[in-house]
């Protein structure tokens, strides 16, 4: 048996959207920006496509940019925060992903203050210390919080950071990676400036996201060249992955309520079966917390000593079961995790195996025992390489 | 009958290519970041993809860097040689696509000198200028000439302006978009730093392109987050479309002889069929010189009158043929071509309307009959548009 439980580090994608995909390369080749009739067809389907992510969140289309993904769009708007808006000071935390970290460090190297809110034990935000970082000096301020925290689930309230930006009359920027397609956005009541998004997170296409931008705001591109865009990202555009997007987030809301209870009932599934096998596991974040994370994700440290835990991540791989010990995007680094190492435990679990197991609508309940099976085989077995 | 003549905009994909995207869709979706067995499986696939396409310019791997595009690549080189390599100065060319040139005078806001080698009245660069540019300071200079010029075809010689920038210490980067695919090129004996291509162009999807980098030299990346591209460009790989255009490059090296001799047949047969239309016809820069100027694409200017011309294009598509006035990026602008008026043509010919027609291997020799049977009925019929 093969089992998945990465979706937090991308999603297998909907038939659907495969097939989309495969027709807009045969049918759509045109340059969006030719005049003739093969350039109007692909423009029409970015156009179409734009439209359709729009209404999903209550934007106007014109707020919606189409960029080569998350990492991309974090990076646009510090740049063009700083650039275009005037931005001198950028407050965000240590536990974003290092598509906001590292492009706010490099913008810090460029003069721009860099500040860091405080977070509590759980990895939440300190709304308090926020509020005072924002009311303590009046330098044009992005503050920039992502919604879902890719590795132990934290929900932002988009709502209330928000409301204490306008307050203070900074910019707020949401890395929501993992909230696009996941959770009900509502970009014209959200109190948000910028918002970053990216198609593979909800079983779209790889090297394809958007930024909203709200239309209050005037930008100009980070990468320069064609005015595609209305002149705010420069390219042609990957016509194939747009339409591919815009399908993945159009059967995500059409399929969201039947989708949410099945991942809901998995995690609950999950963090029962894990119990059963080892009652003393501890939930990293507020993963373990059914009303404030994400119904997607549970971040687990296991009661495994630790020279056992060395191969932990390659016996579940060699049983076939996919997950990961932080963001994919530092699977290689042998630092650890920031955002763990961020929480600063200093207990006497903090030399215990963490590892994320993430779900989408693909996933099973008889997943869940297949993991639970070959995790209790793990810790039972003295040596369990030799054994397996 | 449906004409493309528009291959310098864009491509139409190969089936093949489509194809090996699908599949890659359905069966590869893993994050290549990712340690377990959907992400090795993933890594593979790009690997794979980096190795093929290096071997067909005779470079290493590890010099290939995968972008979103010719664009981002473009945009890349001048971030990096400013912060990475300390270049001071840039020399580039008036008739550098809008992905250089705003790129360039991006850089130059910042304090970076911006130069332009001179031209002659064809459009090619007067090298004897660039040796006194390059000679008469000692800044640290980056040399940025396009090796295909998108609109009037016009061939770079790389290996002479690669090694006069080699013997002034110059840094070298093309702009090769026209050219990779449709050119042999071997980057291992060309004195050439870096190189941009875009894999649309060349009949593969787009939102996917590479940047070479010379081993010799070191980069940091201009998008940061995590550490994909051993550094170079934070941002999950869009998988699909790497294998995408890794496919694309190998089908047109290997039809490369078949496909070169075809096309050359199809611009002889237009040159020949549209001077029988129009004796006095007008290639601009030296896409009429065969020998000079790639075999993919005429621009010519016609002897039609201002009114007429006016409605050329709406008649053109009308009739369901596609090219354009110049490149599609800047096909919605009012201006004309950025290319065209920077040969400053003072002559008789310079009201007449201009067209640029790209040819690709799925084109045929009827599709040139029903191009010149259209472009003859227009210039005989008094008023176009009523009679079609």
């Amino acid at each position: 048996m093969r089992v998945y439980f990465d979706n937090a580090a991308t999603t297998p994608l909907r038939s659907e959207v495969v097939e989309v995909i495969s027709t807009n390369l045969k049918e759509t080749f045109g340059n969006p920006s030719s005049t003739h009739g093969y350039g109007r067809k692909a423009k029409t389907s970015i156009e179409s496509a734009r439209k359709s992510i729009a209404k999903q969140f209550n934007a106007a289309a014109s707020e919606i940019i189409f960029t080569s993904g998350g990492t991309e769009s974090d990076n646009m708007i510090f740049y063009c925060a700083v650039n275009d808006l005037g931005v001198q000071r950028i407050i965000t935390s240590k536990i974003e992903h290092h598509a906001v970290l590292h492009a706010a460090e490099k913008i810090a190297k460029k003069g721009i203050s860099l500040e860091y809110v405080a977070l509590d034990e759980e990895g939440s935000v300190d709304v308090n210390h926020l509020e005072i970082l924002l009311s303590n000096n009046n330098q044009t301020t992005l503050v920039s919080l992502m919604h879902i925290n890719n590795e132990i689930g934290n929900v932002l309230d988009l709502e209330a950071v928000g409301t204490l930006c306008k307050k203070y009359g900074a910019y707020f920027h949401s890395d929501a990676v993992q909230g696009v397609g996941h959770f009900h956005l509502d970009f014209s009541a959200l109190p948000i400036d910028f918002l970053s998004a990216s198609a593979h997170k909800f079983h779209g296409p790889k090297g394809i996201g958007f930024l909203y931008v709200s239309k209050a705001l005037r930008l100009q591109s980070m990468i320069k060249g064609g005015g595609q865009e209305r002149g705010l990202r420069a390219g042609t555009e990957a016509v194939h992955n747009i339409v591919g997007m815009a399908t993945a987030l159009e059967l995500a809301y059409q399929n969201y309520d039947s989708e949410y209870q099945h991942i809901l009932e998995i995690k609950k599934y999950f963090l029962d079966q894990i119990h059963a096998v080892f009652p003393e596991a501890i939930c990293n974040g507020l993963s373990g917390d059914l009303a404030r994370s994400t119904y997607t994700l549970v971040n687990i440290s296991l009661p495994i000593d630790q020279e056992k835990a060395t191969i932990l991540d390659f016996y579940l791989d060699l049983n076939g079961i996919a997950c990961s010990k932080g963001s994919a995007c530092q699977s290689g680094s042998s630092l650890g995790s920031h955002v763990i190492n961020a929480l600063q435990r200093k207990d006497q679990y903090s030399d215990w195996p963490t590892l994320r197991f993430s779900f989408s609508c693909f996933n099973s309940k008889s997943e869940i025992d297949h993991l639970t099976t070959v995790l209790r085989q793990f810790a039972t077995q003295e040596k369990p390489l030799a054994n397996s």
